[in-house]
């Protein structure tokens, strides 16, 4: 198998691709809130663009919970933002919820023509680099990057799937290039990734607490899946 | 000083880095052979983005050699190529070299209005990143890349000046991802650098010794400045 790891969506290209598995990363928070949602019980989660989109399926189906963020923080009227905390089993069970975030909801519907597309963070990476193995399909591992730039924590956490899928995967320069990051970091991952821009901010913002928790890693057993425009296990 | 990488040069924004010095960085092979052009006494080194441009000034001065590379290889009808090996005292002395490459002088006129565009690669790393410690002012590294995308020696020579540079620099997102990279290929430089993507393809066209040459650090004195449009010492 190929692995390529994507530093931003804009890098993602659907012909360069063609046929290859898809795994997006927004560690902070957006794939890390996917998973706990999913590891707690939700029937489903929709993620789209807008603001707008989210509000249209709810005037449609009133039992949805609509979440996400904009600059980090609830949107007015939303029932969640996009804190891992706030998924929780009495919020989540048996729900759908309709999501949307400035980057990593983006990234999904960027890649959703690939045969099938996983979402990872570090509190599941191991569940999803299990996939990724027992598949041995060409991956690329596409980074949500931060607003169209470049995301440490995301590159990071490509780079431990790179990094333990190297033994089977023929690594590309920038899957290289991200395993190599990580293996610098991993000793000191949540002190190092603070330093960060996007670290930063959510601290800034009274979010200290969901950075040490989107760092900690496997403490979620679950591959989630985006298929025909739904995230579920 | 903040110290940000730009791993290729479209990433590279003249309103997001006004005031920045820039440093251009094409370690395979453009930014060594100016190194070692300019420290075998070259008049200087006049960067073109194609061969029309070149040819346009040998016009005009018959003396100039004309000097650069397409997919690789010599231009025809081109003095040299663009190995480090053909930039010898006997054939670059006092003499004024028009060089276009793929992607190495198309970043430098990228970043031309900077006020102070410094070339480097590993063969000149530490009197760069010396000449850019003494200065102290906000710098941007911009990677060549190849033919757009990530370059992995590229951004591992940036690393090492961001390295270098962290006890005084700012460090950006993409300079401390630079920096880990580097670090953790040091040890083994050249063995991992050449399972990358272009350092392969020119051990493929013959070129093995240049890749070779050109991942060996610090062998050449000398901070080659481009300044109104020539490079020189």
């Amino acid at each position: 198998m190929k692995l390529d790891v994507c530093f931003t969506p804009n890098d993602f290209d659907t012909t360069q691709y063609y046929g290859y598995h898809a795994v997006v990363i927004d560690v902070l928070r957006a794939t890390t809130s996917i998973a706990t949602a999913c590891a707690n019980g939700c029937d489903g989660l929709i993620p789209v663009s807008s603001i707008e989109d989210a509000n249209a399926i709810k005037l449609q189906n009133p039992n949805v919970l609509l979440a996400g963020e904009r600059e980090g923080l609830l949107i007015p009227g939303f029932d969640l933002g996009n804190s891992p905390y706030e998924y929780s089993r009495e919020q989540v069970a048996g729900k759908t919820i309709v999501l949307t975030t400035t980057n990593g909801t983006v990234a999904m519907n960027k890649v959703s023509s690939a045969p099938k597309v996983y979402t990872m963070s570090f509190a599941n990476a191991s569940a999803v680099i299990c996939a990724l193995h027992q598949a041995c399909e060409n991956t690329v591992i596409v980074c949500a990057g931060s607003a169209g730039s470049f995301s440490l924590e995301d590159t990071l956490c490509a780079g431990l799937a790179a990094d333990r899928l190297s033994h089977i995967a023929e690594l590309s320069d920038t899957a290289m290039a991200a395993q190599a990051m990580y293996r610098d970091f991993a000793g000191n991952l949540l002190k190092r990734v603070l330093q960060s821009s996007h670290a930063s901010y959510l601290c800034r913002i009274g979010f200290e607490k969901d950075v040490a928790l989107c760092l900690q890693q496997d403490i979620l057993d679950v591959a989630p899946v985006f298929k025909d425009g739904i995230i579920t296990l």
